[in-house]
């Protein structure tokens, strides 16, 4: 299972239909969160799953916007008896965030809080998957996020097995693994019983950002990328100013990229209960476009 | 007009539907904000009023449930184009948060935000009103308020005036403001014409504390008490423990002291959607008394 869930979709201000910035990646049981604005405790409390336990926070970048929540759940895990440390990962500023966050609101947590900056191309391996961090374009230190599922074996052919007579059991998994075995005086290879191995899926998250084409290796095949679209196209002028982006830009992007599916968040309060003008400046350049509402899931389809 | 709007009545932990604590009082288009927990300025817009620009703002204490939405909300009447100073009135520990605040989420503000300590028995003047700030007692340096409205003049009686031979103009003011005139030879004293002063209303706020007899001279008369009822009466050991209030703690004490209302906010998540514990125990005790929930709207009747 891996899926996204928007904790909300707002930015700089919030609207009554738009939290601030925040969105979780549930992967397996595991618990990301990426970017935590203001009352994301809360939209976690109100969103379908219910959870608020996280494995690991990651943070674009420190404008209040995306940060605010972070004091407020830290402490609300604390009340409900964590005890195991959360990694806080994040561009430069982190460990300064980090040191202001324990003295703010005489904040007292039964667990650890470790900052982890990180820089462009740092890659922290989990079980299963890795979260990639590379250079994005924003007013102040900044970063975007690739996760990347590990590989995952090809589909085991047991009936093919089977007929070639190799019994049930340990040589299963040895050919599983991409080893041969030898059975009634035969070589029989992993190739003969186990498919392709299959690609694992990739979510990336740029948070504020100018869309730019130096996101294009992290962007290529990416099965979603979500992306902020603060301003509609006729506003250029303005997310070039505010460095911030467009739709028809990112729509672009993810064209030449050839995402599967783009998720635009990050909404002005100008577009909060019409998104309209966003979704038809993206779909001139990219079909599979939408835009991400609080609470909104997707859920992506394991690969065959 | 004295209206009080509660903004959110949740306690340590918010609820869905339960924000965090805080209460805007407004008088006669001045708006004043006591506490601030996160997600403030997104109650702000869902209240009816919907508005956001405060002119002071009060603090009980600095636990993160009562402040983290301070930062927020600054920014936001920042990108809404306030100039006015603002100030930010609490205990001990207002001048750290304060320059804390500036270091955090890269705030950059259009405005300067004043940090003004209290301590108990201050008394801070604004036109028709004051806030006296007193001793409370919980586990951080706290203060709680109580808003008074000036005296009011009587009423002026007009036909009585005219009756008695005064012409409508600048004498009738005169005898309004207390001054005795003479018509036709006669003096005509201020009293002739002019009913009883009439008393200011009262808004008393606790904040997070042990109920204590120490409040009455706050209380007696009030027109409504604000106070925390973070815990039933079952939990007596418990709220002593926390230096919070139990339901019958509270009203206790507001019987003794004569106090009009009593309004039960920072309502435990043990009671948010069913408040029948809090309010039993309470009306054991005093008989005018209700519990908030966010939103609820209290509009305090004129003295005649």
């Amino acid at each position: 299972m891996l899926k996204i869930i928007f904790l909300g979709t707002g930015g700089s201000i919030p609207t009554p239909n738009r939290g601030m910035p925040s969105i979780m990646i549930q992967r397996e049981g595991e618990r990301l969160l990426f970017d935590c604005g203001e009352g994301t405790q809360r939209q976690m409390m109100k969103a379908r799953s219910g959870f608020m336990d996280i494995g690991h926070m990651f943070l674009t970048h420190f404008h209040a916007d995306h940060t605010l929540g972070i004091p407020g759940l830290l402490q609300t895990m604390s009340l409900q008896g964590r005890t195991e440390p959360l990694n806080i990962y994040g561009p430069d500023y982190v460990e300064e965030y980090c040191s202001l966050l324990s003295r703010l609101g005489y904040l007292s947590l039964s667990y650890q809080v470790i900052p982890r900056r990180l820089s462009p191309g740092d890659v922290i391996k989990f079980k299963g998957y890795s979260v990639e961090a590379f250079r994005t374009f924003h007013s102040v230190p900044s970063l975007g996020y690739a996760l990347k599922e590990d590989q995952k074996p090809g589909r085991f052919n047991k009936a093919r097995a089977l007929e070639l007579g190799v019994p049930e059991g340990p040589l299963f998994s040895k050919l599983h693994r991409g080893e041969s075995v030898v059975v009634n005086g035969r070589t029989i290879t992993s190739e003969e019983v186990v498919g392709e191995p299959r690609r694992g899926r990739t979510i990336v998250y740029t948070g504020d950002t100018v869309a730019s084409a130096s996101f294009l290796p992290h962007l290529q095949g990416a099965d979603v990328w979500i992306s902020e679209s603060t301003f509609g196209d006729d506003m250029a002028g303005k997310a070039e100013e505010t460095l911030h982006s467009t739709a028809g830009g990112v729509a672009e992007l993810a064209a030449r990229a050839g995402v599967k599916q783009l998720v635009l968040t990050h909404v002005s309060s100008r577009y909060s209960t019409d998104t309209t003008p966003l979704l038809e400046d993206a779909r001139k350049k990219f079909d599979n476009v939408l835009v991400a509402e609080d609470f909104t899931e997707i859920e992506l389809p394991s690969v065959e």
